[in-house]
């Protein structure tokens, strides 16, 4: 996979490109990394790539003209149609779906909007929009880094073991379970007996029940959507109607 | 306002939270960065900081000693108790109201865990876990970032305009209308008349009529929280409906 990213800060890339997990997928050859500087495709002496808004207002827009030479020259220069994506809080809230559906392509080009605004001509060379939440950041840049992480690591020979990908967070459509290492007592804190008790097959129920608690305790909405058996959405209910009765009591003291 | 992070990548940070916004914040006065190597508080000869899972399983987890003694010493270090932070996938999920509560605090120590999974007893020293969104990343250095960035713009005398902090997306509770800069026509594509208007009355209206139709569009679940009266309620109700009806038409065809 080939990402290209487009920014008016391209030299905070470096160090988040070129370590760990990213600079070895690169190493690997399972992604290609290329970051570009906007102001290449500016034409003025100060290499101008934003402007005061139309209709006034606070803030600095970002100008077309640069965006569009950008997507144009990159686009031609490999084989691969890149996905044009733009970081912008306007866009498509990112989630794991979405992560395995740019995964899934053969090249992205990156567009780091500024978050007071880009000129809104520039959704015409865009195929998606993407935020990375409900949050206000100065620019696009971080969410550039959070989309480029979270795609790599689904490459292929990326991760050291498949298998962390699938029993993550999220994949089962439920919050990760507890995990524990030594020491198997630090500061009168234990480990849960069970998980030293060496048998796997009540481990893996332990765990998929303490995913369950937690989601149920902290993301009841992510229940809806979560592959349950009736079983476990009976014990995934009666986890709400525990916290609740506590909450009732607690403001009844 | 102080913040401290702790990491197992401490270099990553520096280009970020020297640069753009966050250096400017930082030369102001408005806040004070330190990053911190986690394995400052190993006492191993290897500064190991992970280990094997209990009971088995991919991955490696975070030790609870290094991050106990980091937390412990950082609160000692500074008058101003520290409110601390894990990032995780299991945490709330950061939004701009958590941003504003977060922004109001003296200090932040923020612990970036690696998402493969942090040792549960962690969990008692810290005051809060923050998710940035339902996406798998390989740590929780991207997501400090990210908290840092959205809370350093709120402190006063950061953003040139604090307007700008006001009219964004999220803080009517509503995405950002569109926005255009210079040229007025840029390859056939014209701003919008009335931005050339010069009725600053009419342009408020505009802008924000825009923006609820954009909410409408593109992120309806935040209409059911934004401030609107009665009649833009009507009116993005008219948006959605219409929206519905082409879809049908589309689909009858």
């Amino acid at each position: 996979m080939r990402i290209d990213i487009v920014s008016i800060f391209p030299e905070i890339f470096e160090p988040v490109l070129g370590g760990s997990m990213l600079g070895i997928a690169q190493d690997r050859g399972a992604v290609e990394f290329f970051v570009h500087d906007l102001r290449t495709w500016t034409d003025d002496k100060h290499r101008t790539t934003d402007d005061y808004p139309f209709g006034g207002g606070p803030g600095m827009v970002m100008k077309p003209e640069p965006l569009f030479r950008a997507v144009r020259t990159l686009a031609a220069a490999d084989p691969r149609q890149p996905f044009v994506v733009l970081t912008c809080p306007q866009g498509r809230r990112l989630d794991q779906r979405l992560v395995e559906e740019l995964a899934a392509k053969d090249r992205l080009l990156i567009l780091c909007g500024r978050y007071e605004g880009v000129d809104e001509r520039v959704r015409d060379i865009v195929d998606l929009e993407i935020s990375i939440g409900d949050y206000v950041l100065t620019g696009g840049e971080l969410p550039a880094m959070v989309i480029v992480d979270a795609v790599t690591r689904l490459q292929p020979g990326v991760l050291a073991s498949p298998a962390s990908a699938q029993e993550e967070s999220f994949s089962w459509g439920l919050l990760e379970y507890p995990q524990y290492t030594r020491p198997a007592s630090f500061e009168g804190r234990d480990v849960p007996e069970i998980l030293l008790s060496g048998d796997h097959k009540r481990i893996a129920e332990w765990r998929r029940l303490e995913a369950i608690r937690r989601t149920a305790l902290r993301r009841p909405d992510l229940l809806q959507t979560a592959s349950l058996t009736d079983e476990e959405r009976a014990f995934a209910e009666r986890v709400i109607a525990e916290t609740a009765q506590d909450d009732e009591e607690i403001h009844r003291d």
